[in-house]
């Protein structure tokens, strides 16, 4: 699901309107504001694409992108019923 | 899942934690904002009660208060994997 | 703002609509979740209610619920422009 | 506020911290849904970018999108006060 490119973890979510998508960027804030880290991410109508890295290690990947990467990851296999 | 009673319509639902739950009520917000027709909603920790009917009409159940429980019941149905 | 009244503090918001108060909420929803200490709370359209007390100390008032209390308060003068 | 470029309004947002950059964007996510016409947006941290454009009418900028814009940026104006 996560792809680490140029220094950085991509993922792509999809749903099948906005508001499933929104509602999922909803569960995902919550999560990201209690780590006190938080994604580069873009909407658009029902996809999701988040960009993870660690600003304050020189934007670089580091452990508490892969933490996030993986609360991700299960906020949305759940969504998606698997 | 509802039950009408003293002129409105009840719904309980719960979730594995309050991210979940506040994510769900998100997505109910949307729904109710687009059809201009707004629950009566109470949330503690991982529960959500809905409590639906319509005020122009005089507080009774109309078939907008069903059409919105028909909508939250699908969005909760998915939540709950079934 | 907040009143205390059997073993609870009570707080009451209000706004101009719907979407001004659920983001509100959202707002709350994020700082309460980073607390790990949430609300009992109950919108109808404009109007936001919360009451907060602590259940792991046996549902009375204590300084996290002051906390809780300090940061909403905070949120809701920002909105209303105070 | 808002820039005409590329077939696109552009428009830049910037908050006090991620709370309140995303209590924005569920209040702009609200609206949007509600008029069924949804931004291009990315967030990072306090900041939020919006891109609008019409897709049915071949991603140009119609009035569709100058009315969210507006709306947008009268949501964002009582945040920052004025």
């Amino acid at each position: 699901m996560w792809i680490e490119k140029d220094n950085h973890l991509f993922g792509n979510f999809e749903f099948a309107d906005f508001t499933e998508a929104f509602a999922f960027m909803t569960q995902v804030a919550l999560v990201a504001e209690k780590m006190n880290h938080h994604p580069d991410w873009t909407n658009v109508y029902n996809k999701v694409q988040i960009k993870l890295s660690t600003h304050d290690a020189g934007n670089v990947v580091t452990h508490k992108d892969w933490e996030l990467a993986k609360l991700v990851e299960n906020i949305y296999l759940k969504w998606t019923g698997h």
